[in-house]
């Protein structure tokens, strides 16, 4: 933490959370080997259990704990009035599902065994989750936990609320926001599902991207075919994807989709500045992606093109044969998994539609597409001038060695967006992970020191929260 | 068979064949039970398996029998001189390994379970190998089975060579032919690895196309990415692998390889015109491949694009997440399985050379591609005025409602050239499997009725070739 010393009620917290980190740890190891994938209906039952385990840990710290049954994956939420009723309510957001594990191989340990190894920055947990978002939802339960240990009453009414489909649609989440909104009201929200610019260098992120994403199946013969007796007779569907797909970009990495860029609004030069400000974003992105050159849309920077500009990927792609060794197939179908990262004022459903619209424009003769969605969200972005934000970055700046700063983020979090929209609060984007941490890929990771300085972190902002006239 | 009365020496063996099917078809299917896959490396031990399996059998028959190791899968070569030394010696060729059964979930029945059920022509039995090859070289097997049975000496010398590493690239039968090339040198060759024109006509085949057969993968990033936090910075292996691939044809369907068509011949108007005598080729094409229409290569007809003109084809396709459901991810990597298929007088490895350069040269910047090759062979001619395809023609059209056939094959048999180069024998093409007969894919099958009638066939065939001076 810093040198600035804290104030006689967080000086003793901060102090009980340095003493307890170990417990809090193997708190966090635990949750970790729950194998709590939302995406595949093989882990359900997992999903259910790291639900019931979290709610139990909440109950162990006090907080009046409920696991809601939803018609996907359960929600958590725990809440907790002994600050009295004048007190600020603050909801923080977390989620417990993770991402599949796939290519299992390339994992260096068992994606759950929630191994401890050392790194360039000191020890680090290796687990799926760890990072994204089971490390970072503990950032703020163990920081809760340590001020009720050492005050038993929080300086804040606290909500929290703990979802298990995050990594699959949030299906229930809008549902849920509305059949509780009463239970769920709140002055501010803190949500912990974001990074840090760099490991000694907290951030609140105020821009996120949205996204649109769609598995598209391309059928052609009725099934697989020998490439001998058909190659050249009839239409290879993997032949075929690969010419639709390949006409998303064209040579200067602009997106072909009709209306893409429509309402993309631009950047203000002053925003376009400050980023400028923050230091070598490419080398950052390079070092922590292990590319060997940036690539994206000619015209603008690495940062500009992750928080401000529309992108379209192929995230998987399949066809034909595609185990070890050599078949000679024409296989009956080919699939891609295709997602687009929007801005703001870019119209999810509409991008959607353009995109499909994209693919049946390009149906070869006697093909046709079977296209399923897997939701849309829009873009967000949350005021930062409000002192919810201020604050925050006050109490960051107070742990870390370096000032906090304001940043934007490629990812999607719509959560946010439906915060704002239901509840009507705008949420703090607070989180501790690092541009390395391997997210939705093998060796996912959280530094221990991001999860011992978040949890510091969020007491610092509890403290300064109770002040907080809402 | 036909109503042709065969003569004195025949007729017993085919009516043999006839009384014992039932015995013939469960041998069948006990090699179809073996699953001898040779691509992959897990199943070596039944590959072996299958060779012992296969050489009891032909020991059993009194067959002098031998399984011979190689670097790779057995070879088993029969021989059985009781014709006496001045009898035409034949070379028989099939193959025991089977292509991979995957999409697994596409088979209604186990690919190796070798069920017995009603088609269209009468019984048929699905597995994997029912029609390639397996069920074609029991033809000649139980042929030869029913003749000693009948006259305790063959009509011919007799030398069979049975192949396991047909679907992987046959590496070890160059080195064998040319090692055991005195215990194999024959007056001609009968390969049973072809189809027939229909159900009711039998074929000869006189053309065969060549394959070059490549894996690709290209590399990006040094690991799986988060889409939001990477997309637009960095390259995406999956979107670069799409634009790259949709090049491999032009709006004609034309091969965009350097120099791809510079040694393809014309075809004379002779050979195309007996082509279209043939009957509606596209209709059989639609019917077995389920497609809803004919594609490829513009101005020529789908018998010419089959046989005479050669292709680029995408045998399989990976990158990213390819499970169920949304995965936000940027893969590291993304593979094509790429092959041609070749007609005469292209030079396979200039071809494979031009492919590899066709990718390179399309490298993204920071990005490299590993490529690997399953083996290269030049397409095949066989002589079409010899009297050995002549009198099998002859037997051909004594056996089946319709006289045989000359027909050319868009799928490859790379030992026929082999046998031309290393052996100096020119095979004759007789088999005996329908387009529909889904070879390489889920559910593939032999109709009982082309089995009984190949056995039959050869029969006659060997009754013919005694009276040929070699």
């Amino acid at each position: 933490m810093s040198e600035l010393v804290a104030n006689e009620t967080l000086q003793p917290v901060l102090d009980h959370i340095d003493q307890n980190l170990d417990a809090a740890v193997e708190r966090l190891q635990a949750l970790l080997r729950i194998p709590s994938i939302s995406t595949d209906p093989e882990f359900a039952n997992e999903v259910h259990r790291c639900a019931e385990h979290l709610a139990d840990d909440l109950r162990s710290i006090g907080l009046a704990t409920t696991v809601h049954k939803t018609k996907g994956h359960p929600m958590v939420v725990a809440t907790d009035d002994s600050a009295g009723p004048e007190a600020p309510r603050v909801l923080y957001y977390g989620h417990y599902d993770v991402q599949p594990v796939q290519p299992l191989d390339e994992w260096n340990a068992d994606p759950f065994e929630a191994a401890i190894v050392e790194g360039a920055h000191g020890k680090r947990i290796v687990a799926r989750g760890a990072a994204d978002d089971k490390g970072q939802l503990m950032t703020f339960v163990e920081a809760i936990r340590s001020w009720k240990a050492v005050h038993e009453k929080l300086p804040v009414r606290v909500v929290m609320l703990f979802e298990g489909e995050e990594e699959c649609g949030s299906e229930s989440l809008e549902p849920f926001l509305n059949e509780h909104k009463q239970d769920l009201l709140a002055d501010t929200c803190v949500v912990c599902d974001t990074g840090m610019w760099d490991v000694d260098t907290p951030a609140i992120t105020s821009r996120l991207r949205g996204l649109v994403y769609i598995e598209a199946t391309l059928h052609g013969p009725s099934h697989d075919l020998h490439s001998g007796g058909y190659g050249g007779a009839v239409i290879n569907p993997a032949n075929a994807i690969t010419e639709i797909l390949g006409q998303l970009h064209d040579k200067n990495g602009r997106v072909q989709i009709a209306h893409f860029y429509d309402d993309v609004t631009t950047l203000s030069d002053e925003q376009s500045s400050q980023w400028n400000t923050l230091g070598d974003a490419d080398a950052l992105v390079l070092e922590s992606s292990g590319a060997k050159a940036t690539f994206g849309e000619e015209g603008y920077s690495t940062l500009e093109r992750l928080w401000a500009r529309p992108t379209c990927d192929i995230n998987g792609l399949f066809a034909g044969y595609t185990g070890l060794g050599a078949k000679t197939v024409i296989g009956a179908t080919a699939t891609a998994k295709i997602s687009c990262r929007l801005v703001a004022n870019q119209n999810p459903q509409q991008i959607e539609d353009n995109l499909r619209a994209f693919l049946e424009e390009r149906t070869p003769e006697g093909c046709h597409w079977n296209i399923t969605s897997f939701g849309v969200n829009p873009a967000i972005s949350v005021p930062t001038d409000s002192p919810w934000l201020a604050a925050a970055s006050e109490a960051l700046s107070q742990i870390f060695p370096n000032p906090a700063v304001l940043i934007g983020s490629g990812g999607s979090i719509p959560v946010v967006g439906s915060f704002q929209e239901i509840l009507g609060v705008d949420a703090v984007l607070v989180g501790f992970s690092l541009d390395d941490d391997l997210i939705h890929a093998p060796n996912e990771k959280f530094e221990l020191s991001c999860f011992h300085n978040g949890v510091l972190a969020h007491a610092a902002i509890l403290d300064k929260y109770a002040f907080i006239q809402s």
